[in-house]
């Protein structure tokens, strides 16, 4: 409840797609990654601290130093997903077990960490091809929704599309419709383990939607929700043999 | 687990506006019960024992003697809610506590029984304006979905938006877009005390819904899902007091 | 976001055994309501404001002026749960759904807000033979958990049990476990329209419980989860009718 | 619905310390996985077609002509997780997402299938030292209490204690208190997928746990629950893409 330190976010981009498409530059000239972190900052300011990482970063920019003094991970990556190394897709799911927040957007539905920790496909019906997207709230009693309207519009905007194959969200707070008359639980709470992850689907390279001023109230209220400010004690390493009378006898 | 005894199944409706609107006679001649009875009959043929009742019945054709005989009760209403004497109210509740199953259908999300048990407004957006309804599967691996496509379409359709001012869902099964953009969360199931609630928003007196061969499908999906066996003897009656050594030294 | 205006806590109480019960004095020589304030005031000093009412305040102390400024209502009754208006418990039904926070404590589960907001009964096991209780982290990644311990003990405690009739909790945070082997889902969290309700089960009149150093931290924390900061500007009012192209032609 | 057809059983068990364990060998002479087997048999009788596979058949005795012939495979494995082929666990995994009902039985809990579904570490606390377990039901309305006492006593039984690292389950069913005052989530339901996961702790090598009358019943319970009759036709094997018009245009 030490509202003094500041929430470490770590902003993970692939940012790739942004140095080879003349679109998505335009679009995004720093990288996603960057448009993403500002969004961060404008709105939660000196309670947060933002760094970014990337894809072509040593060790992808997420070695043991920085994952563990990493209070929140946001995580967009696309083309590139068999690219990350497995050890540190393992280690990223690790953290998040651990109490390490951890908000997947858009393709990161298919990244190794969020597939590591749903325990399922994470497939989805998709379309790219400038869809109206509307943001529905269904949960208003959510920390994420705070000044958020009750529906809102993204002008243009890749499709996706039920069946999302994710667990039952522990909580759902956004649905989305699209042009074509697809839905898709599109904000999306897990806890797991002693972390807190979100998955918000929109964004897309090819369209300006983290400019968008809701979708950036949006992941602000996410990082702040998934901060865990001191992990729990429990010990989830192992399993613990408590023989009998160890409560008791404990120092 | 005995599949032996029939499902005994009452299917009440108002039958008020079928009498009064050409329409809606034409539509559903024999009345909106006698329609949904049949889908019931229909599908789940001897495995069901199927009788109705109406509003203007004596007791509104839920005397303690019909709801004490009734496995699964589904409910269609609509202009008529305050007409439903409170006490009959009262009693459909608590016997979805004791262990009935309550197939809630459209209108009924303003139904005295409903919104007793759910303890919210129950409000939701809403317009006539014959939009199409699409069904989207979002949990394929619920019984409520057996046998029914991944997405289907209801033509015509009153159109039922977020925000619904429901609990969140024990479950949520289906998800609908409709013209207009809007999505509804229209299949949720809640469990309740010993009882199992569906709520189903396809279906208004206007429109043939409940001619339509999914949505037909999908309630006698939930009559069966709905059902308890035996219910739990659990004692809900009151709070029990249990003295120390109660478990030991029990019969 | 903006953490600068104070949380403004309302701690309710009966506080009639306290005024004739020596036993009940000693522990709480103030009221037990004037403990719980104490437990927030310690833990969240300047974020909070906090004042109490009681059972026999004129209105019970919860006018419709007290219930608009408060954000968080923390609910302590036990015997005289009868003697509350029902006017005051829709008024307190309706300000939770409306967004503001509701704590509700120990015998609390049968106090008439908590009851028409869950639309079951309630009820449960129970006895008062100083019953050694055990409450244990079932949810380390929830924000009520913080600074608690994995497992900590209530010396001596009325035993509460299951069956506990309340729906299954959006999510479930404590268990407990009491000397005759009982069990019992202590810490329970249900979102209900744009409103939050944790209920938490640790709590006696006999008992020095609410000098707990756990159970203080917790209710400070449920305090802080509860709140809910700005409520969300979904219309829950009534059913809202939204014409074809409403969305397209709003202001 | 229809339920002429069996539900095809397939009981898997390690029979390893069966083998080479004395005492273990006593209480189940035909292996634990022959009297798991039973219990089905015995309460489903021609409703199901129960056949084993144990660690050393070929393959595990789960190729895939077996697996896909599964509507239903329970898990028993204890000290030899690691000898379960990584293709197996896969191929379980992936039944598991496309339909298949899955049953994970006590030590089960790290089997190599439990944890890739889980997506956590499925740690928990536990102690060998003859603890009493009662049983709770928590879900009175949920069918795999079907003919189950509200609480049942196993006399002597391995202690399982929070915190169970799994995620929040999509419906609990039973909690368990130990002699040492630990509780445990002991039934904890799961939809993954198209799938069906039913986890249950009471069990183990040492103790007569599987003759027990209501641990028989519950797995038998847990079959009929877990059973997907006809798997969705939801295509969740890849990413759909879904242009513009597709579902009008479908055949």
């Amino acid at each position: 409840m030490n509202e003094k330190r500041p929430i470490r976010v770590t902003v993970w981009g692939e940012n790739r797609v942004e140095q080879t498409n003349p679109v998505v530059r335009e679009i995004y000239p720093d990288g996603m990654h960057e448009t993403i972190a500002g969004a961060i900052r404008e709105h939660l300011g000196e309670r947060t601290e933002v760094r970014t990482a990337t894809l072509d970063d040593p060790g992808h920019g997420l070695d043991g130093a920085v994952l563990e003094t990493t209070d929140v991970l946001t995580w967009w990556g696309h083309l590139f997903h068999e690219d990350v190394a497995d050890d540190v897709a393992a280690a990223v799911q690790q953290r998040v077990l651990d109490g390490m927040g951890f908000v997947v957007l858009h393709s990161g539905h298919l990244s190794k960490p969020f597939k590591r920790l749903m325990g399922t496909s994470c497939n989805l019906r998709w379309r790219e091809a400038d869809d109206r997207e509307l943001v529905w709230t269904v949960n208003p009693a959510h920390p994420v929704v705070q000044s958020v309207p009750p529906v809102f519009e993204i002008e243009r905007q890749e499709m996706y599309g039920e069946f999302f194959d994710v667990p039952p969200p522990d909580e759902l707070v956004f649905i989305s419709s699209f042009t074509g008359g697809e839905v898709f639980r599109s904000g999306c709470c897990f806890l797991r383990g002693k972390g807190r992850i979100f998955f918000f689907s929109p964004g897309h390279e090819d369209y300006p939607v983290y400019h968008h001023v809701h979708v950036r109230r949006v992941i602000a209220n996410a990082v702040l929700w998934a901060r865990v400010e001191q992990p729990s004690p429990v010990d989830t390493s192992t399993c613990v043999e408590s023989p009998r009378g160890w409560f008791e006898e404990r120092a």
